[in-house]
């Protein structure tokens, strides 16, 4: 079905304030929710609010802790994120990287002890719809094999780089380790279809583009192969040594839930200083117009350009509500 | 066939003096090449060192230019590298990295207009050598095409990420966009064998395992399919956004060889502000234990670490020589 804008962000805001947050912070957390819907992400943005609100009843989330400042030195600053709400945690440490970078041109916070920041794009949107460049990754708990290996020991570890564009939308990509979410599989799966590309190896170490065969063997693959397996581990320990903070192992120990105590990291750079926004709006226009010039491939719909699904499903959810699965509302209407 | 490393050293810097490079310079361009080769990357090592002769004699490279600065903010630096040697402009710029962390703890170094740094690895080793966090990468000339499209449009982009470990070798990352390079698939298809995953399209738009079929369309696949075209693109515009410089487009136009002209970016943190490297290295030690403590998967050798492959190619290399391809060599005693 599809809901329109205003109405999934209040039902959201209504749920979250039930759940013991404050009406500011749970108007922040259901804006973001109901953008991630809106933006075709429904993994994070609807999907996730039933799970959230579950993950506060156990006390895997604390809805009224706040970050607190453990080290600063310069224009780097790391926090504990006191298990807050992800979303919060990492709204406040985007602003704080953006102070840093009006301070000294760049700025690194990192967070040890959070939790899950849902749809890691929100915050280089934020970033970048503010002039900033940014980076940032989070860590997780394990969800695929390192390469070579057949038992769950990598996050999925999501990457986001984000970049201004004066004028326009940023460009923004945001991506997890592996080539395809679990989510994905299950969805493809219930369609009766399988993966347009090999996503993991089946129980006997084959490559497989049947969804059903990796959920059973657990061993989905990273994107790249080799490639996708170190950046997801690099990922790893950087978001824990720049934070203080764990990784997947002691992620899974924890055992609060998907990224509970989770390492975030977020540089924030503010490029006016390295070239003018004028400068970068046309380096973005001519490298955009680059790649759109190549001829289209066959079997494909357009050649793509990142952000550009994105912007479609915006498109679409505001003209015709945005969509939302029958039960996952049903679910949320009845919190 | 094996040379020893000194030997392939001082070979590489007679050329390099022979090419007009000053003597401290020759040094270390050749002992990057050499290191290159030793860690088993002949391809950015030996295999090089014709081809940077070749360029400098193009005019494609001025072995007496320094890097020269065009802007400074806080702990942002921008550079002219006045298209001198590649090498030494990146380790100028990491050092540059080094002093602002030193600093501010965070340093972002930009630079433009430099020449083909080589071997990405090197500077992520070298600042993690030194106690350093590094984020690197550069862009480059059209190799691959844009996902859906057809011809050539974005560059390999190499990213390099680099922590240090106290007591021991760091771990680094350096991984190009495409899932093989043009070498490893005229190796492969000379050898007469198949990739060990798909490597690209066929003229036809069928994805395959055959070097020859993907070297005739020049349809290489990028790392996870649109994930490292996606990638690759924001590389290519964030190089050019943080140094004032260009992109592939341009790079291409300017016809200056591999990297001509090119853009790079050079992010070095202090991690020991953010954590001891008491504890760093402790959370990298139970990150490598728990991905090793994954069962072997059937047909792999070993569970994958990062910087493994370097470390036993090294190894082999102290042993036994540097391993070095006879006509390759037999063209570098003739330079």
């Amino acid at each position: 079905m599809r809901v329109l804008f205003e109405e999934m962000k209040n039902e959201f805001r209504r749920v979250f304030i039930k759940a013991g947050m404050g009406e500011a912070k749970a108007e922040i957390c259901a804006r973001v929710h109901a953008e991630s819907s809106r933006d075709g992400i429904s993994s994070h943005g609807a999907n996730r609010v039933a799970r959230f609100v579950d993950y506060v009843k156990k006390g895997w989330v604390d809805v009224a802790a706040e970050p607190s400042r453990e080290t600063a030195y310069g224009a780097l600053e790391v926090y504990n994120g006191n298990l807050g709400p992800g979303i919060l945690n990492a709204i406040y440490c985007t602003d704080r990287g953006i102070a840093l970078a009006e301070e000294y041109g760049i700025g690194l916070v990192g967070i040890r002890n959070t939790t899950h920041w849902m749809r890691g794009g929100t915050y280089g949107y934020y970033a970048a719809c503010r002039g900033y460049v940014a980076l940032a990754w989070t860590n997780a708990e394990s969800v695929m094999p390192p390469w070579g290996g057949t038992d769950c020991k990598l996050g999925n570890n999501p990457f986001v780089l984000a970049a201004p564009v004066a004028g326009g939308e940023p460009i923004i990509i945001d991506m997890a380790m592996s080539q395809y979410a679990y989510g994905k599989l299950q969805v493809t799966r219930l369609a009766g279809e399988k993966l347009p590309f090999p996503g993991g190896f089946d129980k006997n170490g084959v490559l497989t583009d049947e969804p059903g065969l990796i959920e059973e063997s657990m061993r989905i693959l990273p994107m790249g192969y080799w490639k996708g397996a170190s950046f997801a581990f690099m990922l790893d320990i950087l978001g824990a040594v720049l934070s203080g903070g764990i990784t997947a192992s002691d992620i899974d120990k924890a055992g609060k839930g998907s990224c509970g105590g989770a390492s975030q990291v977020f540089i924030v750079i503010k490029p006016d200083y390295c070239s003018s926004a004028q400068y970068a709006a046309e380096v973005i226009k001519k490298a955009k117009e680059h790649i759109k010039s190549s001829p289209l491939a066959a079997g494909f719909r357009l050649v793509q350009y990142p952000g550009e699904g994105r912007a479609l499903a915006r498109e679409e959810s505001d003209k015709l509500g945005v969509l939302v699965d029958d039960t996952v509302w049903a679910e949320i209407k009845n919190l």
